[in-house]
């Protein structure tokens, strides 16, 4: 393997550009020539594709936001524009293909990888929701995001002695919303893992206020529902009172944590050892504190049932 | 004067605790006894009022929120209800009053003043939108979250070739959005100071698309209109898809920027060293980079024509 | 057992407020009473213990340092001393004890266990140097105030074409050292782990310089040596001019990270369930990204050998 | 005139950038070219001149440093120096210069204009010593980066009850230590425009306490003397240990505060309006509230006397 191309896809997540230097550097290291493809598979299939140097990836492990771009393409979920896309690779000698992104973008460098183009994924989504892998790249700064958002909040619900809902992102997945609503100390946490019963958040708060507990934070998963609906539920079934926050974009931007650069630079270099090693078809991860790569099959299948002690805690400590 | 009180009300804003203290160590340092009224106006009517030592206002410098507490009190806009609450001042001979918040707040001081208590206020909030001070305590703080969330933001922007409308703070004021916008580098802002054109605005994102300009990022004041409408305007008028956020109430909390500590410092030391030197019914503030008092009638009084010099510039720097 | 105690022990760390809170709720919710005592074994000793409430630790989550205090105490070292503390802990019926600390409030913890008391210690320092956990409590933090400033000090570096040393926090650890030079893009990183070679840094400074890199950072761990011994090196060595930052005591403190938080939170509880579960003289901890416990005795045990890839993918990426 | 040129110059300041872009913008906005000169005066007389465009200033409002670089030159300090740079600006048809900077860079601008070349200065340092402005840029984030230091440090002086003294930038003059440890909340502030007495500082201390105040904070500014040569002093003299935090490097970098950005934003178009209304050799600043432009000359006059009530407001607060 010569030459190898690195593209980022779906939405963007803080250590996307980590993870992309790393993939550069490391490819240069092994004495590989390392390409980006602009605005993801749509930009493969146009064939917007560079070199690029060690030095064109120099300052930007700390930057949000991913300097390759993103987009969408319908296009390339068509055996058509995967087609014109393998046509891209190919007239450029590229040989192998790191994909960073979410499980969407999983599945288009699966399509490759069946096609007999050799691929490996980058896990990168805020919403942490990606099977085979305890952590995704972006995870850990979107939780600090959000704990420093219910922190500025505590300020107001405590001074003003109210309740607040803060409705926190992670599509289907309750990751983002747990881990925040423990770090950021909430009363209570609502995640689609999970089945919740609004009676019993009211006597939870009833309960709180009569121990003398002026000010609540309730945080919502999106996925589980929004939080102007959660208040309006709150205020029809029982009188309750609360303001609602919702968090939205900035949840996804901000210059990544120590960790994620961390983590993106682990996985953008074991993704180009994956590709030097003839491990096509695969996603780099973590588990058990260790860095692997696993097949991007297993992705798809189902998923594993996830450990939700934190939950439990959350209940324990909320109290 | 051997005695006087400090009372937090209305919305909080970060840099009131800062304001607390000052008043606190001013006070002590002159000689004086200082209270603390909890809860705002509400707690003044019920008496929840307790001594404040130097030490008891330690470590709350950098906090946001306020230790006071705050909330709404319909009861004090009755006369009734201001009887009450001099009669509590009375009772424990308190001989002057600090009040710490907007101009909603400042009302209750005047009516106070004018029934013959002494009266300072100190303008405390995120809206800026006090007459006769060029700087309210809260302001700095919060342009530098929403700046903050915008850089941030922007971020996505760029990475998705996406446009972005962010909804500020600021009730009927433009102040926070037009900072903001212009710091956070916003090709084009909303205040309800100027009319607005929804034809120039999409001229203007369309001039910007053919010069390669691939993302935007719009600030909307919440006093023009919200987010979600100018959103649905653009996309019925123009066919402009956008994504909204709405900043909302993280824009009120945190912990306090320096220039908001030492403004905060200035302000309660002035508003001590007013009561003591007898001038009552008057706000403290920033004028022409000076603390000042004055009277709190102009507070109420139509107020000057603001500059928005930054409203013409900031036009011209996003060409 | 129905009464438990926590202390503070060793330098202050990032999470610990949080490793409270969640021993003192997770306590009560089990149905105990739980005592805090205040300044470390020699609040032991000398008595200073007092009952906590559910309340006594709210907001407190997000607070740096520790509302129990810390000290050093030589006198717990000697038998007598603990003989003392002993006789504290029985006087009012506690009947065990979570050390909060780092491995030399282990070695306390670790002698009272060996007298017969119930002691688990859980594992807080920024250094990350405590044997048979992968993290300990605050070192998350710590590297991103170490990242935040290389970030800043790269902006200097840059604008100047200069070359600057950071010395990072860590005893005879590397830890923190190596994963902030990763995280921050550092050019070259020394920790006490590996041996380094003065003629080979300036070597790699040198082929930097040819190849227009005209700015680098080098990390250096307090554990190979000070910033300013490294700088002289430099200087006299090769004539290389660098400037120095010795980031100090900022390490220390600071608002937990949301994974500080959550980690506090589960090695506090399980503190709590290993003393139900009867398994004292134990540390928690975090293996193989589960929640442990496991003997004191491994802390001071030799040590496994560290697995250091991290510090062979610095090199390799820092090209 | 039609082609203007801008660089920058002396040590980095935060909100540097965004006044360079203020600069390219206002100055196409306005009808001219603009050039950018990297390097500072060295690479004016080495010809480093490009033109810029609005774009290529795009995205770095919110970046620490300077994108044009900085250097010092000596040469340029030498008649011969200058004729250089005035051939290379004449050989572009370069009609204006707009240096942001220090004095220092101000003392060049100030000898260009004497031999006819207009110039316009920004200042820019977050030392705050510039003569004729109350704020340059970058002394607001400096405040901020101090202040957060100031904040983590006290969670640890508290949890061991110890005193540390932080020594902070700001070359002869004292207004960021002096504003620092207002915000900070500091015990004792040492600054250059005023004796400080050893005496009267351990006795503080000592007072402190007595009234059971057990940690205390102690900001140096570094014209006064170094944090580590205090310490020596309070130890030889009265046997207090204390700990010390060089702050360092850190405070000349980071993103710019909103203030800086706005202030940078306003300069910026100011010294090109002053370039095109023929007011040459000026500096650009803030008084009284108001962007101003005044003589070069006014810089080096001696300096009017500071206003340092904040300095004895900082011993009444921090009783």
């Amino acid at each position: 393997m010569k030459k190898i191309a690195v593209l980022t896809s779906g939405g963007d997540a803080p250590g996307m550009n980590a993870a992309i230097r790393a993939v550069v550097r490391k490819g240069i290291f092994e004495g590989l020539e390392v390409c980006g493809i602009f605005n993801g598979y749509q930009g493969l299939i146009d064939g917007k594709i560079e070199p690029l140097s060690a030095g064109s990836v120099g300052d930007i492990i700390q930057r949000g936001g991913t300097m390759l771009r993103s987009s969408r393409c319908p296009e390339f979920k068509t055996e058509r524009g995967r087609e014109r896309a393998l046509d891209q690779l190919r007239e450029r000698g590229i040989e192998g293909l790191v994909v960073i992104g979410g499980d969407g973008s999983f599945r288009g460098a699966l399509e490759l990888s069946k096609a007999g183009f050799p691929c490996v994924g980058v896990p990168a989504t805020i919403d942490n929701d990606i099977n085979g892998t305890d952590y995704t790249l972006g995870f850990d700064t979107a939780l600090n995001t959000v704990i420093d958002a219910i922190d500025k909040i505590r300020d107001t619900a405590t001074s003003h002695e109210r309740t607040f809902i803060v409705e926190v992102m992670g599509r289907d997945a309750g990751d983002l919303a747990l881990w925040a609503g423990v770090a950021g100390g909430a009363e209570t946490i609502l995640i689609p893992e999970r089945p919740y019963d609004l009676g019993e958040i009211v006597s939870r708060l009833q309960q709180g206020k009569d121990r003398g507990k002026k000010h609540s934070i309730l945080i919502v998963a999106e996925g589980v529902m929004g939080g102007q609906e959660l208040a309006a539920g709150l205020m029809d079934d029982a009188g309750i009172e609360t303001r609602v926050s919702v968090l939205g974009h900035i949840q996804r931007g901000g210059t990544p944590s120590g960790r994620d650069r961390v983590l993106a630079s682990r996985f953008g270099a074991r993704a180009v050892e994956a590709l030097l090693a003839g491990r096509a078809g695969v996603a780099v991860g973590m588990r058990e504190h260790a860095v692997i790569d696993y097949p991007l099959a297993e992705v798809f299948d189902g998923g594993d049932a996830k450990d939700l002690g934190l939950y439990d805690l959350s209940k324990e400590l909320s109290i």
